[in-house]
């Protein structure tokens, strides 16, 4: 556990490193297993309010960590200090700050991180707990929902300094990480029961909060967009290959399955101090949080990875694919005879 | 774990046995512990799509297989191979498929096994995974939540060869083994509040995926009707006997509780490779999981099984009855003093 | 394991001791490690039926015991036997009774409990699985979700006799334990969309689960009302000290979230026979169950502590505060710049 308290002295010596910010559900490059000591880990954060296409029949103007929902993946080390430089352009309309959950004290820095447009606020904080955790915007009362479910929301990944292991000894790896991050939108409907445009973000406030607190999204889609992670969006990987996915949900339970796959290990709460489940089926990531998922493939195929409340996944839009390349093994599955009147 | 690989000729000179189907609640015969090598288990399937009284008001026109809601329980033992065959009888109208949580590649089967009216298929898998999965039909598109909350699903158990642990090195036992599907049904209402009648299987298809989207679901019951599993139908234990329930739901979180018991121990995602909760009051079996919780009963009388919000058991339909037999234990309680106004 | 039968004289013999009721966030003094041998623990219950404010907009005639909702923490240790005394005053409309979660047999004692206006019922159980559980009337039928939704539940501990540990052999400790019970209430609305009131204990009932059966609350709260634990009512601590929190919700999945901090050990079942997950940024208490959460405070500050459904927190009423007392460690966080426009 890292537990040493550094001085400013201290910290103002550690080397300090510059995180490449990339959109989900592509993961920063990183290394699994940490080299040296600690770090500072620079990242920088620009709000965008923007207008967003959930779906062909719905748009809102969404509030974004670096114009993407979810906001993108930051990976550091255990004991690595984070430093965020977030910036509210002058272009924007509201206040907004951070809470991040892998933080320790001021609301998660959410208490400290407050920025007008045209502002900005760079906050450090140290990584003492090793796993997957949300961050969100949380300005303050009814603003908190809101801001969170718009898009404002994200996750960090902290490793292990020597990687991840199965809980009982073996160590584990991977070749991929992929970041999921599934949103739930709330948009107002019409009288005719077509759903509701807005010119200026804040503007659907009281409407999307009268939805909202009925508690039954209209839409739960990964990466923002009913299909945004299908066709040219799809997840890649082959035979063989292990692949991490991360799945962030900041407000809502999800059940993250893939169908015709399993999760070889399964860390629910994203927590790498817990011993993984193992041959999980279907997980559930609680409402504000993150959870990491370890499957190596076996198969061939398309996969759908889909929230498997099956509603939710095909008419809200809780699916993506994932493309595997490799050959086929007739020793898992074989089709005896296909379906015919013979 | 089973991983070597067999050739086609290997496999067909494994022993070949039928495995007899029964209707839930009840498990088929089988072995807890494995005798002999793995074998290829023959399972059958026939879809029914048939009328369906869900309770003294709603009815609906039921997708099933095997003419039950959930449909048979399989068990097999880890490495074993199923070979299924699917029928969907020409007096069907839908086309039909497979997806088996427990197996792999394929979409769990689902790309394999599309059957039209009169058509059959046949699917060999490996069960490589120990624990109870959920299986269900997938058609594709919104056709998948339909058929799932049609009644079109059902479980699976995966036994590890040398039976189940508590996952510190002692092994468990069971004198009985239970199947639970819990169903999600979501009927229409036409303008005065009754339940809509429909026809024809796929008739209600646009209506039932309108109740759907909202996510709030009319029934939501144990072996597909409202007091299925109580009266008649109650299950039956006795004192000192060890019962394993497989608790099923296809698509909706469900909490499973035993009102005057416990689970001693408690499998919530059905996985044999973990280790088991213990002393658990109530579960929560994941939409699309399968869970298994192991009691050993201590007292007799009437246990009531339960989704424990409570709402969904007593207003939906979520309630069973376990009748138990035998001698009643002063030591665990006692009635000092009957209510009354002395 | 407490495996041991006593006989009624053994039982006779044992130490008697009179648990002394403090309303929720409290809990009642007690040792953390058990002192000498089993006890019998007698506890009272008082029920009341009482007009109770939830909110400025919404009140209601809430069924409690002992006043409070949730009723008050009851803490005995594996092993001692708890006689509970309960009174349902002559003054009260309704019939009730009380099943245990922690108890075995007769639907948890709620089947030996039943008690009209003017009776009392004595009933004594052995507390023999170590947790947090549970308990609410259930009188029967629909009338166990109307009295668990007014505000008929609590929770019981049960300590490990030696004290709880982290699952892998090292002991902890806990310097305060507080109870939040969350309550979710489905307040009827008029035709101009205002909270109805109601004279009489059980004249809402058809109201009530009209709004029930549809699963959505109007309110969920923590300790029966909103803003109950903010402000007058917040909950103290101190930095290094460690605090117990006790999470029971006996209807409704809830998540408790600790905003800027963390749970370092988490049994979400509440059972002191597991391994408690660490690192947690939060948990998922299951609806008719109650977890238990431990956190030493690292920083001083307002924390806030939500169900974090985001909407549930700042909508529906689920928000508590923490006031934690302490020097500041930027190690852990630190502003470098606050947020303007320089
Ligand atoms: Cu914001
Ligand atoms: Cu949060
Ligand atoms: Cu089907
Ligand atoms: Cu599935
Ligand atoms: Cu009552
Ligand atoms: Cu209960
Ligand atoms: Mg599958
Ligand atoms: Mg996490
Ligand atoms: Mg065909
Ligand atoms: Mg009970
Ligand atoms: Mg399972
Ligand atoms: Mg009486
Ligand atoms: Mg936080
Ligand atoms: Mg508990
Ligand atoms: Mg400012």
């Amino acid at each position: 556990k890292i537990k040493t308290s550094l001085t400013e002295e201290e910290i103002a010596k550690l080397p300090r490193v510059k995180q490449k910010m990339v959109p989900p559900p592509f993961a920063p490059a990183h290394d699994h297993i940490a080299e040296g000591g600690p770090k500072v880990v620079e990242v920088t954060l620009v709000i965008e309010e923007m207008p967003w296409t959930i779906s062909d029949e719905a748009e809102t103007i969404a509030l974004t960590f670096n114009g993407s929902v979810p906001g993108p993946l930051i990976v550091v080390h255990e004991g690595d200090y984070v430093e965020l430089t977030m910036v509210n352009p002058e272009t924007n309309a509201m206040e907004h700050n951070i809470d991040f959950h892998s933080s320790t004290g001021a609301l998660g820095g959410g208490g400290l991180t407050h920025v007008l447009p045209g502002e900005t606020t760079v906050l450090r904080w140290k990584a003492t707990k090793p796993g997957a955790f949300v961050y969100h915007c949380a300005p303050g009362g009814s603003m908190i929902p809101y801001h969170v479910i718009k898009g404002m929301n994200g996750a960090v990944v902290v490793l292990p300094r020597n990687g991840i292991t199965d809980g009982r000894g073996k160590p584990l790896t991977y070749d991929k990480m992929y970041f999921i991050g599934e949103q739930d939108f709330y948009v107002p409907k019409d009288n005719e029961g077509n759903y509701k445009k807005y010119e200026d973000a804040g503007e659907d406030f009281d409407d999307v909060m009268e939805v909202a607190r009925k508690l039954i999204p209209t839409h739960e889609v990964f990466n923002g967009k009913v299909g945004a992670l299908t066709g040219e969006g799809a997840l890649k990987s082959k035979v063989g290959e292990s692949v991490l996915f991360v799945h962030a949900q900041a407000n809502r339970d999800c059940r993250p399955h893939l169908i015709g796959g399993h999760w070889n290990y399964s860390w629910e709460f994203g927590s790498f101090d817990d011993i993984p489940g193992r041959g999980h089926e279907t997980a559930l990531v609680r409402g504000g949080s993150a959870g990491t998922f370890l499957y190596t493939f076996e198969q061939p195929g398309v996969y759908a990875y889909v929230n498997h409340n099956l509603i939710e996944a095909t008419e809200l839009g809780a699916v993506a694919h994932v493309i595997v390349e490799g050959e086929w093994n007739d020793d898992l599955m074989k089709q005896i005879k296909k379906g015919d009147s013979a």
